[in-house]
């Protein structure tokens, strides 16, 4: 199944983006047909796409779109609107300026051809950082040889291949784990207040036949402080030139319960996701989506009507946490030796 | 407003309990009668009272209806089946025992006698640790003279008259800097699964007219690290002899956030929450609540059918993390200077 990707239809004179509306997981599984930046400006913003890879394939991908639905300028436009939709994650960016050069050097069938290339290349590098990832678990582990089922992993959010095109990133790592026979059990932190973790991990896990338990976010540091979890996976949505690290909000949270439990925290993300012109984490700026994701649940309140509310969507976990940091080409240990 | 108490009416022969359904608040202030130990225990168990203080007053009025009710047979086995509905607070057996032993030396008026006592010293003792952990709070931040509005403080789960009788421990403290003109802000944790913070604890802020702010738990490190929280205020359901604390899933998190951010961290309860007979916290039983309140919420699925949930109700947080635990009468100070 792929998360993202470009459809050209016999019925219509163009290609479409075709997504899965994760909003509706795990209750439907609702493919979304979008053909105009506005769309897909809109289901970045709502979640229905997400995760720091998918938004680098739909930025290079809604680059392609607006050049071929408008003239170069307005194309231009549309993609700088769309670089803007969201603001912490840098993949969104990193797409949409890859797919604006091409478009500039070859026009819009150069914009497409560089879109299907990193969609493709999201694909071979969530492979890769997912077997680098699962080697450094099993060697801080102490397990050599696949098929001990012996390692016990925690994870929050979702950085499955709903998080990019096929495979994923930290849960890419779970899965490889898997696949080997060398996983135990996966918890998922449900991560609010979107419940990521409980709608999208849990069914990613379930699908995989994985064994998976969910809990509460704030459940993560009595289960690492009671023993048997041996490593912190997460994904990134910007990684600092001196590797702090902004994700979902509750990996900071997760990776200080980490440190005091004696567990390995281990980041997983693409190159893409390290953005060097960013000198450290404080740079880094984060989203606040408003008050109402945090006062409602389903269209049902969990607090009085007019509650003021404080919605980061990230924070930054500061390098000295992250005892290691897996792309598909390297691990980084930017925190030294733990 | 009681939150809980003990009504003769004229209409019955008999006295019966009143308490507030915690499960109705936001949305609706309804009071439950309840002339039936199973009644109470039900209620008990759905949360309709919580909150360890207003448990200890709980289990002391179900002896006095058992004793009221039943031959004195049937009241000890009744009162013995209250004692244990639930594992984790001291306070619920404490307040059994004491009208027990009013019972067997006075019978069914001395149990009553002894239940009314318990409550109204609930009232006393609540505003006793409230002074005194405020006062504690400006001595920690610095602030001499009340009227300051200096003072931003954090909290998890719900510690006000709502898990009391009258007046909170942890969110009395909180109102007495509120009355005091010393509150900036108070930050209220959600605490997930079942949203004390976000349904309890922003009405008791909101009808007390002090500022304040939510957050999902996962926040809280961010928050607190981000700097200006000048304390974290939690209560307690049972504080071991050497000081480890159990209290709400999250707090022992939020502890291990302020000690990495070096915001003082007390707790605050009354004396019959410290249990002696514990050694330590290893030794605390945590209560398990099932999959329920993490894979639904208001009978919406947050997670694919049948996952499995962990869902511990409490944690403990160790002695050396907090920074005082504040009593009606004392100040003890578990982790030695900080």
């Amino acid at each position: 199944m792929r998360t993202i990707d470009w459809v050209t239809s016999s019925s219509r004179s163009s290609g479409f983006i075709r997504l899965v509306d994760q909003t509706r997981l795990p209750g439907d599984m609702v493919m979304l047909d979008i053909d105009s930046v506005d769309g897909l400006i809109g289901a970045i913003q709502r979640l229905s796409v997400r995760g720091a890879p998918a938004l680098g394939v739909a930025g290079a991908l809604g680059v392609a779109l607006a050049a071929q639905n408008h003239d170069p300028d307005k194309a231009r436009d549309e993609s700088s609107k769309l670089r803007r939709a969201r603001p912490t994650a840098v993949n969104l960016s990193v797409g949409v300026d890859r797919a604006m050069a091409a478009f500039d050097a070859d026009g819009a069938a150069g914009a497409l051809r560089a879109a299907l290339a990193l969609r493709d290349q999201d694909i071979e590098f969530c492979l890769a950082m997912s077997a680098r990832g699962a080697d450094l678990v099993r060697e801080l582990v102490g397990v050599s040889a696949a098929g001990t089922g012996a390692v016990t992993v925690m994870t929050i959010c979702n950085t499955g291949g709903l998080a990019a095109v096929e495979h994923g990133t930290a849960l890419g790592v779970v899965e490889r784990l898997h696949l080997d026979g060398d996983l135990a059990l996966a918890i998922a932190c449900e991560t609010r207040p979107l419940l990521q973790g409980a709608r999208l991990t849990t069914w990613e896990l379930g699908r995989m036949g994985a064994a998976h338990r969910l809990i509460v976010d704030s459940a993560a540091a009595m289960t690492l402080a009671g023993g048997g979890v041996h490593a912190v996976l997460v994904g990134a949505d910007r990684i600092a030139d001196n590797g702090d690290t902004a994700n979902k909000i509750g990996t900071f949270s997760l990776a200080i319960a980490a440190q005091y439990a004696g567990v390995p925290f281990i980041v997983v993300a693409p190159e893409t996701t390290v953005d060097s012109s960013t000198a450290t984490g404080a740079e880094i700026e984060i989203e606040d989506r408003g008050p109402e994701e945090v006062c409602m649940f389903a269209g049902i309140p969990t607090a009085p009507e007019g509650t003021a509310a404080g919605n980061p969507a990230f924070d930054v976990t500061p390098a000295a946490l992250i005892t290691a940091i897996v792309t598909e080409r390297r691990v980084i240990r930017p925190g030294g030796n733990r």
